[in-house]
């Protein structure tokens, strides 16, 4: 037996998840059965998603029962093994959740090589987020050579890979971000051609001013204010891959409340839906899961090559993961989240 | 010259069209030059669209300029050919407008043969309405055989269309209308499995109560209380073509005026968008026009065999044409409207 901890949910939160929401329990853990193995989680990954998990509305996946261990991608190291193929010492991708230790079933794990990549990287670029931005793109968004991409989030690790992959295939490219330190990495560090603050008061002008020929793909994660400011430059077909909505992800609409206070945004919206033939298309990267391969083959080629950077945010510690990822939902990190647990 | 009469647009409405937006005018066209025919127009087609034509507010086509002819599919014969395989007495269908004659180029006419189908046919299950049908849902619904599909304004030409298709397709097809005259029509004639009054106070519970699987394709072109009762229904991966808006048309939002006054209904669209990878796609029936040929092809099969039905409602007169098109904004038609000139 293993002394282990972990990190379950205690209550739902009703707006932004509070230290009340998240209890910290200590528990003991057996030994793997056939096909399984033990797992020392090494690193969490936060990602915004896991506020939706907190709530009992419906979704593409149901709630985390009260009391339930809080969900999330995880890297960790092979402690004891009772499956083919994997020994002691062995690195793997996991969806342990937060805690210390974990038994895993072998057919859930993916090996990983740490002499190619450091092995947090199997939890964003080369990774959910790193998948999400690389088929979002492939399958809905489509940039072409000229066209005008923007996205929100953008020093996160769905929206830096979403900037960096229409790069190469030769889009214009505005990123938008929460504070100057954030634009400068864009621009200096992923090769933006536009970066402006989400905060700025005047970020509807200056994103008309920066898209002088409209906006051709708008990578949806955030929602909110973003939202107002892109939507009246669509060019006609533009599209909308939808993957994330970070900012509205605490308003009680969410969780099965009331929608919010007017004024209606949606008649407008609808408008220049018909009125553009736009596309907008909701997405979970694992619809897309047959290309996986490709992604992880194309993607580790361009790291290889130095033509995708990625930044991590490290947080030390699984007792502080629920404020980190309170700091996430506020867009407090830079890069992606990563838990060293 | 020939004394012809044409309608124009005297003014812009702000809300339903009213007699006043309209002025009646006689004038005298002359003859056709070279690659051109006079044509005597015999049926103007009349559809929602012209609603947004008769703004100013940016769309996928130019506002009408004040005292400018109201535009409109028709069909007339040719009085006077000088263009190479048109002769005197031949049916075409052209884009003539709101007038009784017309001078159209040769290359912008569709020949008509009045021995297989009834030309009025042209403006409706055999022209633009049924090619709107036809590629929506070959392009964007694609409807599987067991799936659910719901479409209002459905004894429409377009809605009539989609329920039709969508039946031989294998899907079951709810639709929705105004009035028991046009639900018993929507089921005698037209066989929807279900017909429901979008009048009904108790809408948004009958169509659940209609649809115990749920909705895979919502066929859109009214918008308005059908919408807020169509969308928390949706199974994933549903699809929305988005062909009209018929509801909204009146409403100042698509004329460049103000949001409408709330709740807001945005954030609960988008939150079942991503939760449920819904597909929303705005279009207009001409970027599938490469398809036409197919279309004309399969539906005139369809109505040889008695596969499709279809409704007119004629008009007579074209000083009749400003009421009906009002008429048709608030559903008071039954059926393809058609003006006989």
């Amino acid at each position: 037996m293993t002394d282990a901890t972990r990190i379950v949910l205690a209550s739902r939160p009703t707006d932004a998840p509070v230290d009340a929401n998240f209890r910290s329990e200590h528990f003991t853990i057996g030994a793997p059965r056939d096909d399984e193995v033990l797992l020392r989680v090494r690193y969490l990954s936060l990602d915004p998603y896991m506020r939706g998990r907190m709530s009992d509305a419906k979704s593409y996946a149901p709630g985390i029962p009260i009391g339930g261990t809080l969900v999330g991608g995880t890297v960790g190291e092979v402690l004891e093994s009772r499956a083919d193929g994997f020994s002691r010492g062995d690195w793997v991708l996991s969806y342990s959740g937060w805690q210390t230790h974990a038994i895993a079933k072998a057919e859930t794990l993916r090996r990983l090589d740490p002499q190619r990549a450091p092995v947090s990287t199997a939890l964003g670029v080369l990774g959910m987020p790193g998948f999400t931005a690389w088929s979002g793109l492939a399958e809905i968004g489509r940039p072409k050579a000229g066209e005008t991409l923007v996205v929100a989030a953008a020093t996160g690790p769905v929206g830096s890979a979403v900037g960096q992959i229409a790069k190469l295939q030769g889009a214009r490219v505005i990123g938008i971000a929460g504070g100057e330190k954030k634009c400068t990495l864009l621009k200096e560090m992923f090769g933006f051609d536009v970066a402006l603050d989400h905060r700025d008061p005047a970020l509807k002008q200056k994103l008309a001013e920066a898209c002088p020929h409209g906006v051709d793909v708008y990578f949806e994660n955030v929602g909110g204010a973003v939202w107002d400011a892109v939507f009246p430059l669509f060019n006609e077909f533009a599209r909308v891959p939808v993957c994330g909505l970070v900012a509205d992800y605490n308003k009680s609409v969410y969780h099965g409340g009331a929608a919010p206070e007017g004024p209606d945004r949606l008649p407008f919206m609808m408008r220049e839906v018909l009125a553009k033939s736009l596309t907008v298309r909701g997405f979970i990267q694992r619809e897309f899961i047959a290309r996986e391969g490709e992604f992880l083959h194309e993607m580790a080629g361009w790291i290889e090559d130095g033509k995708i950077r990625y930044l991590e945010d490290f947080v030390d510690g699984l007792e502080n993961a629920p404020s980190a990822l309170t700091g996430l939902l506020e867009g407090r990190n830079v890069g992606k989240v990563i838990v060293r647990v």
